[in-house]
């Protein structure tokens, strides 16, 4: 099992697909060990890197959704050589498409998907936390941009924008209990009360 | 609330007094927010600082053991500051002393305290650790050097031989899981099989 993750980070590593960085891991492995959740979502599977660290802390099932069809497919395959595929629910399309119409409740919930998306996904991930349910979501610093003053291209501001618009709505709601760490690339932790 | 804490810290800056420094908070927060222990064990209460933490982050007791006297009292009266004292069982003695005498369990436990002592713990901490119970250590990097080929004087050699050998045994011990994060001076997260 080993192995795979680690063909999986020089796939990643080789190819510029994002991935979880190491302390990342370490993080979600135990907040995964603490709650030992039944159900969790996650948007943005890439490779299946995260889905595949997270399944194997854990008995839960996994919903994990990405647009991307060729990485997509390749997750699929990963997930089934760890032969954690029985567990894994995977949606291609687009999230924000997809969460709208999700009912249910996932006990954790991990946002990876595309950084500028995470404010629009925002009230459809809460109503599909309960109470007590854990939220984390990753690059909320994006490579300290978020909290830096620095000149970006037209595209990065937006993105950047949209990410402080996130962790403003996240730290300032009432119903969360965030914390925000610098692991990684900055990570979220919200309890839902 | 804040105002007290923030003493708190001010105090310890200048008083040279080792506090949980801010990203370990974060972490600690949140791991006590998905828990939600009902007793914890501290090893090292300094003046009080993470014991508040943690108590405002849940609903309960906690089991605190300092060898100084001075940093006790004013633990005491900055836990008394906060309205938590009525949950705080606050043990002035030499945790190596008591540790072997205490008996039950305890949802999580916070080991902060010499850390050259911290292999000497051991057998006892996970005595008293319930199956699914969560240990978590500060400092075990110590500044970078447990991980480095530095050249150190003699005291210090041994403080650091002595937390190699604690993060040996407690990796390579089964009946954990553990995961070794860089979060501020280096935290480990093991839960109990």
């Amino acid at each position: 099992m080993d192995k795979i993750f680690s063909a999986m980070r020089e796939y990643a590593h080789l190819n510029n697909v994002p991935i979880i960085l190491d302390d990342t891991v370490a993080l979600l492995k135990s907040i995964i060990r603490i709650k030992k959740p039944k159900r969790i979502l996650e948007i943005g599977t890439a490779i299946g890197y995260s889905a595949g660290i997270m399944l194997t802390c854990c008995d839960a099932t996994i919903t994990t959704i990405d647009i991307n069809e060729d990485r997509s497919k390749l997750a699929r395959q990963n997930l089934t050589d760890l032969k954690l595929i029985d567990r894994v629910n995977l949606i291609v399309d687009d999230a924000g498409e997809v969460l709208p119409l999700m009912t249910g409740t996932y006990d954790v919930i991990f946002l990876d998907g595309a950084k500028g998306q995470y404010k629009n996904y925002y009230p459809y991930l809460k109503s599909l936390l309960p109470s007590g349910g854990v939220l984390i979501s990753d690059n909320v610093l994006y490579k300290g941009l978020v909290k830096g003053a620095v000149v970006l291209k037209k595209k990065r501001i937006t993105l950047v924008d949209n990410l402080r618009e996130f962790l403003d709505m996240l730290t300032n709601d009432t119903d969360y209990e965030t914390e925000i760490l610098s692991t990684g690339d900055g990570v979220t932790i919200s309890v839902k009360k």
